[in-house]
């Protein structure tokens, strides 16, 4: 984007510079893309004397979500499903337990106020998990205020693989639509229909807004 | 919102007006608050002498989703799948066609390019429906393109009840997630999980975006 | 996009298309990539006896804004300047008008209810043009009850250049602010300060919600 | 929000809260709604022998932008100005400084990548300031690299006030278009048009992403 300024310019594109503001949220995957910001920096050199040498740059923020970003951030979901169950066989459930809870804190939107979670297996009176301990106990179970629940990711998953049916961008956030396929230690799968939605939050993290998993129609 | 202009002035607020740009969405149930207008008047007079007289008016422009909207458009929807059912009852399969028909135009967000919708009792290969045919197979069924769909809508529904969990206003979109309660005309009761995305268009119409319904978990 | 579904799958990237959902709304100046859709066709054969053959497909539809799209509105609103003033010279005043109008309609948001309009060279009390025809008439003047308008897009403007300081993109709008250059017939030129937001309507299509214009500071 | 689950329902509202997530962003102006949750507790009764009682709350997030978050948004500009200004006066430079450094972290959108700010007095090459630096410097100055800065905060300001002459709320962002007017010590009154695109942050608070200002036309 190096712009001419009257007849006699002379554009420089320096740099196009990605900066990186990344965190871990998804322990073992560094995520890092969370705001593109590119710069262009452009050395005009203006008029037949150079007499005046402008020195611009057009700052670029993009804050809209990516289909890449989206794509991301569901693979992030299904690995970190699988870590936490590996974490449980190999340390135990409080490691466990405390993976899940950074998971949640660096996936999910619970601090934008509430997330639309409906998780796969839970039922009445507790179907919905507007809050982070509904979440964490849904994954990891061992709360006595949620009995039914006995720790989805401690199921023993092994694959997690996604097939996406649609995805809308919104601009910056994404709704995605399709089936998860879980398969256990014994070869045995699980399929089920999900729907997530991602916002990103001021960082430009994608977090799931929305979640909502069921399992597949029985005729 | 008057507002003092010199040390003499004198407002009045003449009106605060809602603008209607309504039209027909849902059979039936005239909505008409699809964007807020309010326009206030000011009569400024400036100065001892009154010298100059601005009048001054200040036009807000409101296009985010209230949790009002977001309701009305819900209980349409309820609304809407009784009045296909009724209409299939009295006049038959081709009226109760058409009437989901301006059903699907009128409150889903398909000329958007897609709708994410995972109707209630699809199966494979044919679970997701993306496109308005999917989902007008769905509601009123008789499409051999979808051979497994027998018309959700006339199942004899005679009552449809709401219960939201949660409801996330984002800015002009909103999501909810609840059980939507339907029950036969032999008082036998249906209840699902159901997360619905609405997004406003351009003329500030609620639209579903995003529709994923589920039975509920059976233990 | 190809999934993987099971161990033996084969997936076939049948396409990826761009949907046109085109149409001209800035004169001369065809513009046509209204909503990206890329569609992914994916034949997956399950199994090693293939007993299972799915077609599936992920169907994304994009509505944020791209840079580049920002940056052909900007080129389209320069281009457009010029030509309600080529029209004007050619043709006469009816014909700049009946063309100013157009791109008002194409390239303005009024059918959302109020667009922010701060021209360049507006004064007390009509500073502002919330409405189309304070646009029109600033755009080519003529209109009595905007008397102090002479028509900005009739002073023969021979060049239109673009210089962006910054571009926000906040997903499906975006905000550009920077310097403008126009350039007359006898070479000498005008800088402004302009700042544009741009939202996407339903089709896609940006426009301009927010558009003030101002001379540069003099000291 | 109460809601019928059968035909003998009974239901209770408890409560409509409003969960302060204050935080001092202007100083002196405690701003404390950033976020409106209101919860619904209902009891419903279901049922004639009251075999079944489920408790269910709807949890509302709504993070759009209100009308009077923009108003008091830019009130807090205009009394911050003033602030800055005062302790100028009473505790000199170095406080003024400090007091506008913490007035742009808690009110501008810097931390989101850029912020778009073509102040009212600045001039090439310094026109823009996209970075935290140029702002600082624009409103109290003293920085040698900018120049022609002398504190835009410091001329003695008595009066700021704010005449819009229309707002656009787009749903989490909202834009303002209109007049300030800025009184002095001895009466005099400079008016400017003012352009502020305000966005929500993750806590709710408006932000100025944008922030346009020019001297009226001079005929």
């Amino acid at each position: 984007m190096p712009r001419k300024i009257g007849n006699f310019s002379e554009a420089l594109l320096l740099s196009d510079v990605t900066v990186l503001l990344g965190q871990d949220l998804f322990p073992g995957a560094k995520r890092i893309q969370k705001m593109k910001i590119s710069l262009w920096l452009v050395a005009a050199i203006i008029g037949l004397g150079a007499n005046f040498a402008a020195a611009s740059e057009t700052v670029v923020v993009d804050r809209s979500m990516s289909e890449q970003e989206v794509l991301d951030a569901q693979q992030g979901w299904c690995k970190a499903l699988l870590d936490i169950g590996n974490v449980h066989a190999t340390k135990g459930h409080a490691a466990a337990k405390a993976l899940a809870g950074e998971v949640i804190d660096g996936a999910y939107a619970y601090p934008m106020g509430v997330v639309l979670f409906k998780p796969t297996l839970t039922v009445n009176p507790q179907t919905f998990r507007a809050t982070r301990d509904g979440a964490l106990s849904y994954f990891v179970g061992g709360d006595s205020a949620f009995p039914n629940d006995d720790g989805f990711a401690l199921k023993g998953w092994k694959k997690c693989e996604i097939e996406n049916a649609a995805i809308f961008i919104a601009g910056d956030s994404a709704t995605t639509m399709g089936k998860v396929h879980f398969t256990d230690k014994d070869g045995n799968k699980t399929s089920v229909d999900k729907t997530w939605v991602f916002v990103k939050d001021d960082l430009g993290t994608p977090r799931i807004a929305t979640h909502h998993s069921s399992l597949e129609y029985q005729t």
